[in-house]
């Protein structure tokens, strides 16, 4: 891979070290370690909750420690659930607490945490279909005031809205959000509940998302922004279990979706270890088998997908996030092989594949010396960084040139 | 076909007569004459202009004023041609006085007439290429303040913008209006667009038209709505060269974008007296045969399906208007036997069918005795009225009760 095509995730930046007294350290070895990318490298990492709270038997814990202690040693990001029907399945019993704990355990440890979704007909709380319309509506909103307020600090991402395309259409069983979505159109119930969202927490960032990436989300996201939406990240869903896009398609939705100039976050994505589904089943969901193995084979067709799909992703001006659906098989949805782990938490050649794109191609690690004057330079792929001399080190942020004005030397004290 | 169900097209009205002297016309046989429609019934009728500006041979002009008077006979309602690069094939050369010539006569007819269309990807004018896309956007609203100034008064019902679903990815060829329409998006043209339209027409009824009817054109219409943009008529075309729709797919689609509350329009309709074309073409243009013959079993078949489709339309409560969009085959559009009237003038067995409906069924003709005070009842179709007495009479307009305070007793001065 070229250094060109990565330039934008890359910035350069001249320090001048002194040392407590403010004296120049001169001509000393100096180690820049990156210790964070300002790019989202996230999992769906359910498990931290059990985790967090300690609230499986041992055996079951030191397993899901284990699981866990694989998610940070590669990824900065995590998507927990907020699943109406899970978070609130007796109305007025919210599992804030837990949940709350799961966010804080994941940020002590660097990681930025996403609540998904605040809104969706899917697993929303049965006890709406005993409500009117609008007291849905107002459940809805107070469910969104409580959420966000309640996690503002330690969640400040959210995926407001999930899968509006077919929200008013969809069909399959009642519930309280289609019925809502009819009243408010496609464009209305985004609207709604983004403005609520962005009461509550002004400076979060709030994304819509979907898997239907056709010309019909396209207009949505149109009709949304020309209504005063503000959308700040789009969300792609990329569940490829019927098999990989391919760099043909994966290009053709970045280009199309990257028309609106706006950040891309890939929120949902699946490559699996095991065979494809059938190209006939159109409701994932509709796909039930009792075993679907990973396989030697198919995970290194998985490595190489995710390879090859993550590289496009980066290379890619506009997109700031990519989340692997699931971090494990264990427990992964439809009990597809979509994890990067198997289920006995053993590392997929995916994992390796991807911890080495993450820590070591996309990371940087280098050693300089300082001048005379304590000058030491680098150029470095964005995020946080230690910088390390002798016993000493200090912490900084290497943001890109189009986030704010850089200083041209950054003065550091080491201490 | 029950009353009930046309209940929305009728109103009932009290009226009380009375002579010059005000003195009430008592025990008198008067007649009901409905004049005109309402509803819409309208036709593509370009012909107009050969007719109206006697710019054709005389043997051609017998020939289309023979059309012409079968037109007549039937419709309220016309669609006048103005794709930009035949209004104005030379820069600066507009077709205003043609143009504005054709639809002054249609209008002294009591026809209504529609512009179709200010702003389209097709037929644009070729001239555009040569300029900057900001200069394209400026000239795209000078025509627009041009034609709807000029004809303020005589034309004042707007396709505004055609075909915004497909209009930014169309690739057959380059024109102006695709490349504005990239930087403007879908919702940004058509708000663009409907507000210039309406600077210069504040009263003027403005339509989107699309033949696109899947969710694409719903989520454009919502997005565009929650923008802010005043749509007064959602407009459907309907080219059946296919086959007709059938009734399912109609009530379908007519439940789909009712879901807006705002008048739909059948803007463009088409069901031949042909052969069908085979399914597999995907843009009707790319269909180019050297005949195709109109044939007595194909005309009863069309019959047939305009009888049903028109019966639909008129007892859907938001239609208000269905345009044929060829009056006659001859120069029909891709040589179709699509029009009610065959190439050499003669009506098929659809023209017969349409006028029984809209002369007769949906026609209201009949005559009352006043009482001792001069009062007389009439329920009707909606549109325009002669109530004759002996050799006298006077003119009134019957209302849906909808639209306004109705008097319970309407005074005519019958002279």
């Amino acid at each position: 891979m070229s250094v060109n095509k990565l330039a934008h995730r890359k910035a350069s930046q001249t320090l001048k070290l002194v040392d407590e007294a403010g004296q120049p350290i001169a001509g000393k070895d100096v180690t820049f370690q990156q210790t964070n990318h300002q790019f989202l490298f996230g999992c769906g990492i359910f498990e931290a909750i059990e985790v967090a709270n300690k609230s499986v038997p041992e055996e079951r814990l030191t397993f899901l420690e284990n699981q866990l202690d694989r998610f940070l040693d590669v990824f900065n990001s995590a998507t927990l659930p907020f699943y109406w029907a899970l978070f609130e399945p007796e109305k007025g019993k919210p599992r804030t607490n837990e949940l709350k704990t799961a966010a804080q355990w994941l940020k002590a440890r660097n990681v930025s945490v996403k609540g998904h979704p605040l809104c969706w007909h899917t697993l929303t709380a049965p006890w709406l279909l005993n409500m009117s319309n609008e007291e849905i509506l107002q459940a809805q909103f107070a469910r969104i005031e409580r959420e966000v307020s309640d996690f503002k600090g330690v969640i400040d991402t959210w995926d407001v809205i999930n899968e509006v395309v077919i929200m008013p259409i969809f069909n399959q069983y009642d519930n309280g959000i289609t019925r809502i979505s009819k009243d408010l159109s496609r464009v209305g119930i985004i609207k709604e509940m983004f403005e609520k969202t962005r009461e509550f927490n002004p400076n979060a960032t709030l994304l819509l998302n979907d898997f239907n990436t056709s010309i019909n989300y396209e207009i949505l996201i149109d009709g949304c922004l020309n209504a005063g939406v503000q959308i700040d990240a789009i969300g792609i869903q990329s569940h490829q279990h019927q098999g990989y896009w391919g760099r043909e398609k994966l290009e053709e939705v970045l280009d199309r979706f990257s028309s609106f100039g706006l950040p891309i976050h890939f929120t949902e994505n699946t490559l699996t270890s095991g065979h494809l589904m059938p190209p006939e089943i159109v409701d994932l969901n509709d796909y039930q088998i009792q075993e679907w193995p990973s396989t030697p084979e198919f995970e290194e067709r998985q490595a190489k997908e995710i390879e090859e799909m993550y590289s496009i992703l980066f290379q890619h001006p506009l997109v700031e996030a990519v989340t692997t659906w699931n971090f494990s098989d264990h427990n992964a949805w439809l009990g597809a092989p979509a994890g990067l782990l198997r289920k006995d938490n053993s590392p997929k050649p995916a994992y390796d594949v991807l911890k080495k794109l993450i820590k070591e191609d996309w990371h940087t690690h280098v050693s300089q010396t300082t001048d005379e004057n304590g000058i030491v330079s680098l150029e470095g792929f964005l995020g946080e960084y230690d910088l390390l001399c002798e016993d000493k080190k200090a912490s900084f942020k290497l943001e890109g040139q189009g986030d704010r004005f850089l200083d041209p030397v950054l003065e550091l004290t080491i201490k």
